[in-house]
């Protein structure tokens, strides 16, 4: 299909590939296409560009290469923490800290961590507006503890927690003998919000390619402190023996391209959208009756959720519309249409099903304008009356 | 640098991506870049191309699509089907029959099973020639047998294992209350060789993209009889509970049309690099003293392993000499220069130290010429005298 008339507002799913990152794939395929792995000149080019990739992801986080593993995406990443450290540490601390509101790729390492190894997964209280209950935390925060992990921006409501709160509560209750971990799901967040993980006292982090205008199939993990973990892949030891399996070098060099670019415009581009956000939501309060914004206020402006009350058919049936008329938004979380348990984050927030299931969210990028939202808001709103 | 004027004699390693498939991949990328879990229609045309590719992929190795999973590459596939299966059946069955002269991403997952699952690793013998000792494998397969696994195609020394052999071989020892499953590292094969997973008695077989001219970050587990492996990775359901994380779209795309691309051509390809490896045995023979072919009847027409004996500072020498005239070759296997572990696979055959660091290893495409090979050929024996 041509994607010259779509309005796609659905930019926590995935974005489009920016044309810079579509050159420097092809360039890699082109030019640099050898294995890294191979001990002859021709491999060594290809390492050369993963090790220029690593930097520059480093970079834009403020820290080492070594500390950059490459994964085949944020789900990867997630699992690879998260599992990686359960397993390697699963006769020591046997207690987690999490909520209810994150994402599957998290929620379902710990019911494995739980079911298959034993571990006790404390879910800390969110309030209604998402943000996490940090005196519950602190109450909850013993020796026992591997792991506190947490999303810094929420996929589906685009609540941002205050990793750096939190990583000092955390770094507070370590002693000489007893340390907890932070991991942080920043899937959402890298490229969009400044991160400086050793500021911020992370000790994994998430990224990802394809929410910031990079490839699918692409994301690494923080791994901070020198840490170890065990490996999800074993085999040929790429990725300092963490993470085995030939590298993709084009969809990495990708990645490390739109991470650049992301990160060059990081400013603009949030003023850009934390204005359409505001214009946005000021049309849908004048336009739309019973309207409720969800976290009008502690959001992350590249996604504003919203709630329509008494909609029949919940909000599938305003995505089906705006689908018919080639303008993209997502009812809950896109990761979700595999499974049935949709909603898991607002419930976890509090909300009943009439609100989960009146949930519509809008994922923004700089190719957004106001006229596209103008055309959204109207659509509905004949559709609603 | 440009590869205009190179001799990539190094195609086990990685191949180079068919502009076809670079086409293709832009194409996905510029237009069908939804995430296929998306509700509206733009996430559905994402699906519908994935499902399309799933399909090209089932048709070649002939069975259905259901039975074809993604995954960032063959060494997920080897670690997926490995793992996942000794995780999910860990109670029951507690013996695995192998080889030594498996691929890393084999050899580690049974490391694994062993230190960690406590499975009881069987390596069965090999021959001189490489071929496994069927009586061996009758004699060891029992009922407390899980898994058999063995690679079709050697990726160092190209030694083809006679799957349909060992895959009756094992079938004849089920009965209706114990089943060992067959496991199969098509890597090296698949796009090369006519695969029949159904006829061969294959329960799991393990694929790769940028072997066969796709792109790198890609592959496919073949899962047949609706059988249960424990997921790798978890999140929101993606392959059908297998495999979660946003799906590679592109890279999907991109290695469906490569294989498609590789098996229309089978036929023609495997004559062309037949005729091509016994042209280059023969120019090595004549030309180069102390040289002893490691298989020469029994391997892929894609890989030619070869000793020169006696050879100073052993083959890496040659390897950077050629390299230096930009002609590649590969001393080894590729998977394994980050470890120091190297000729496992000679080893396994019964080879000795010095046959181990004299071991040159080429592997072809269709790009290959015979001229290609003259110049290594010279090149080498100008260095030797």
């Amino acid at each position: 299909m041509s994607t010259d008339s779509i309005i796609y507002l659905d930019n926590c799913s995935t974005t489009k590939i920016l044309p810079e990152v579509v050159d420097e794939i092809n360039r890699t395929n082109e030019k640099n296409w050898a294995n890294p792995s191979s001990a002859h000149r021709f491999g060594f080019y290809a390492e050369q560009e993963i090790d220029k990739a690593r930097k520059s992801i480093a970079n834009i986080i403020n820290t080492k290469s070594k500390d950059v593993c490459f994964t085949s995406g944020g789900t990867e990443a997630n699992n690879l923490a998260i599992l990686g450290l359960c397993r390697l540490c699963h006769k020591n601390k046997k207690k987690i800290i999490t909520t209810k509101t994150e994402h599957k790729s998290i929620l379902r390492c710990y019911e494995y961590a739980k079911g298959k190894l034993d571990f006790q997964i404390c879910y800390i209280d969110v309030y209604k507006n998402g943000l996490i209950n940090l005196d519950h935390l602190i109450n909850e925060l013993d020796n026992d503890t591997l792991l506190v992990s947490c999303t810094h921006v929420n996929n589906e409501t685009g609540i941002v927690q205050s990793i750096s709160e939190i990583g000092s509560i955390v770094k507070s209750k370590n002693t000489q003998n007893s340390k907890t971990m932070l991991h942080v799901d920043a899937v959402q967040s890298f490229g969009k919000f400044e991160l400086d993980c050793s500021k911020m006292n992370i000790d994994f982090m998430s990224m990802s390619a394809h929410k910031i205008h990079g490839p699918k199939g692409v994301g690494a993990l923080y791994i901070g402190n020198n840490l170890k973990i065990e490996p999800l892949i074993f085999g040929g030891g790429q990725e300092r023996n963490i993470r085995s399996g030939t590298e993709n070098v084009a969809g990495i060099i990708g990645f490390a391209t739109a991470a650049s670019i992301a990160h060059k415009n990081i400013k603009k581009n949030f003023e850009y959208v934390s204005q359409l956000r505001r214009q946005a939501i000021n049309l849908l309060k004048e336009t739309i009756p019973n309207i409720h914004i969800i976290s009008e206020d502690n959001s992350s402006p590249y996604i504003l959720n919203f709630l329509i009350s008494g909609l029949k058919g919940g909000s599938e049936i305003i995505v089906n519309i705006l689908s018919e008329h080639k303008i993209y938004v997502s009812a809950g979380s896109a990761c979700s249409s595999h499974d049935k348990s949709k909603g898991h984050v607002l419930r976890g927030m509090g909300y009943g099903e009439s609100a989960v299931n009146g949930s519509i969210r809008l994922g923004f990028s700089v190719e957004n304008t106001i006229t596209d939202i103008k055309k959204m808001v109207t659509l509905i709103h004949t559709n609603l009356s």
